[in-house]
């Protein structure tokens, strides 16, 4: 009898997909949020799901858990452009937790919330076996501001915010035992959603698709492909890796340190395609706000996914983590 | 050290309630949704987890599964008067779920989605140990037809919709092993949320406060009673206790049997509280959708909870289930 180990993830999507077959203006499941046109905008909603055995490291605080919960959804508004206005959780906890750590994650979802000018609403609680914790964010953004997952044009340079890498980091600094400072598993443990890049991304006007990377760039560009009949070329030399993730290694062109920078998640960072026309102005827009918008690769006609290290044009295959079929307990955050 | 076994599920509401302190217009978390005013509207939100191993039976369909997820959360619409809008799904499933299951279960989620008019819009597909899915649904209804859970007023009746108990006949018919018809499980793990009549008590402008009674009555009440400073009275005389559960009893009046339509969950009818003066019109308009509505009590200036059984007023205690202190595997659905 088959099972979900033997369709992965992105198969049990599509059967869903094609089951419940909702499109709204064009736009369908599949999307960082599930939109649903109300005037003239677009109520944008989402739901993530955070279990304990394939998603949090023991290494969390209580209270991390709280903060990552509510940043993982909020990191689907910002993608969308949007402008979240409040979530719901629902929360599976086993009847051994402490009172103190149950107290601490909803001060950690709470304050995330807050930080983002956003409120929990509500929810549920309710006794389970393992920790497993539902957040769903819903939001709002005018139609004409709207930035789908669809829309990438041939020749479109494609920019990523911020710096990646981060939580790769702090994924290395676990496994490995090495040395590091509280700060590098910080970018692991408390991914800051980048709600108001995306309002300036989305108020520009020039963005063509945009999408969060939060199950990494590769991944990121072979969902991208679903919606867009193109292809991507990524250049390994303009990535910006974070200080944290160079510190790991000797080289700045170390190649294992561009694959983990290509293929490990947790970032929430936004990844977007623009006319190279644009580019400089939506920079200085994101400027002013202190975020860095870096160009990393182009969007191309040949619809093959290419990375380009050291003057050398390779496959960038997808080794992002899928659910179902991997090995779940060796990947601590996805 | 203190656990959530320590202090039940709804001191740990209570703790939520305090740290996140979220209120709109005087309604405060504590209610079946979430409200968030926009303009002349609430936009009504509510999510509901359901756990393989606390809340559903070895005996459901994986059909089953799907529609009883998306009807619990349709039921907290119902209880406010709200139109759903649509849902989404964070499903946590074991990789060894067989596919077919799988597809069963979305198939039944949205069978029921559209047998309310409404849709699943997206969703969330992990890994997990046991089977943890939850439903988010969304809604609207005008400001002035939302049923809040604060406000009865003494001398109110309280009424509820339909039958009560089919959900407890469903559970005896498992737990005792009788003979059965399959109708009578379908009472337990089908059950119809009352969309329809939620609007119509919505629109008839009477109604003083309103709930789903899912975790049964006897717990409505005393959830009731911490948003409003009354009594209740019920007289179990006039209970609409369900065929299927009187045909288990030898006697209409048997203690046992209003033991079970009062404390036993999992029935998802409305309960209200409206003037005495109002109730035959509510109850005529109900009627053109054949829904019974029966007074089955009501609200008293003495605060306590009290119900009538063969010509003998008693307290009535609030048994109904409550997560992280009970033995939550000997209770099947809720």
């Amino acid at each position: 009898m088959k099972t979900l180990a033997d369709i992965g993830e992105r198969n049990a999507i599509a059967r869903i997909s094609k089951i419940i077959n909702t499109q709204y203006d064009g736009f369908s499941i599949g999307d960082d949020c599930a939109i649903l046109p109300m005037n003239d905008e677009y109520l944008l909603i989402s739901t993530d799901m955070v279990a304990k055995y394939t998603h949090l490291s023991s290494n969390m605080s209580s209270w991390q858990i709280g903060w990552f919960l509510v940043a993982v959804n909020l990191s689907d508004i910002a993608a969308k452009g949007g402008t979240p206005y409040g979530l719901v959780l629902a929360l599976g906890l086993p009847r051994d937790l402490p009172v103190s750590s149950f107290d601490e994650l909803i001060q950690g979802a709470h304050d995330c919330a807050r930080a983002y000018n956003t409120r929990i609403l509500g929810g549920d609680t309710k006794e389970s076996k393992e920790m497993v914790l539902t957040g769903t964010v819903f939001g709002a953004v005018k139609k004409n501001e709207f930035m789908a997952r669809k829309g990438a044009r041939v020749s479109d340079v494609i920019a990523v915010t911020g710096y990646i890498g981060k939580a790769a980091a702090g994924m290395l600094a676990l496994e490995e035992k090495i040395r590091f400072e509280e700060t590098v598993l910080k970018g692991l443990f408390e991914p800051k959603p980048r709600i108001e890049a995306g309002r300036i991304l989305a108020q520009s006007g020039c963005i063509h698709c945009c999408m969060d990377i939060s199950d990494g760039i590769s991944t990121s560009l072979y969902q991208l492909q679903q919606q867009n009949a193109v292809g991507f070329r990524i250049d390994s030399s303009h990535l910006p890796i974070s200080l944290n993730l160079q510190k790991m290694f000797n080289k700045t062109s170390d190649k294992n340190m561009i694959q983990y920078a290509l293929q490990y998640g947790g970032d929430y960072e936004l990844l977007c395609t623009l006319s190279p026309d644009d580019f400089a102005f939506v920079q200085s827009q994101l400027e002013q706000i202190s975020v860095p918008f870096t160009q990393i690769g182009l969007v191309t006609k040949n619809k093959e996914i290419l990375y380009q290290w050291s003057g050398k044009l390779s496959p960038l295959f997808n080794e992002g983590y899928e659910h179902f079929t991997s090995k779940a307990s060796n990947d601590p955050i996805r």
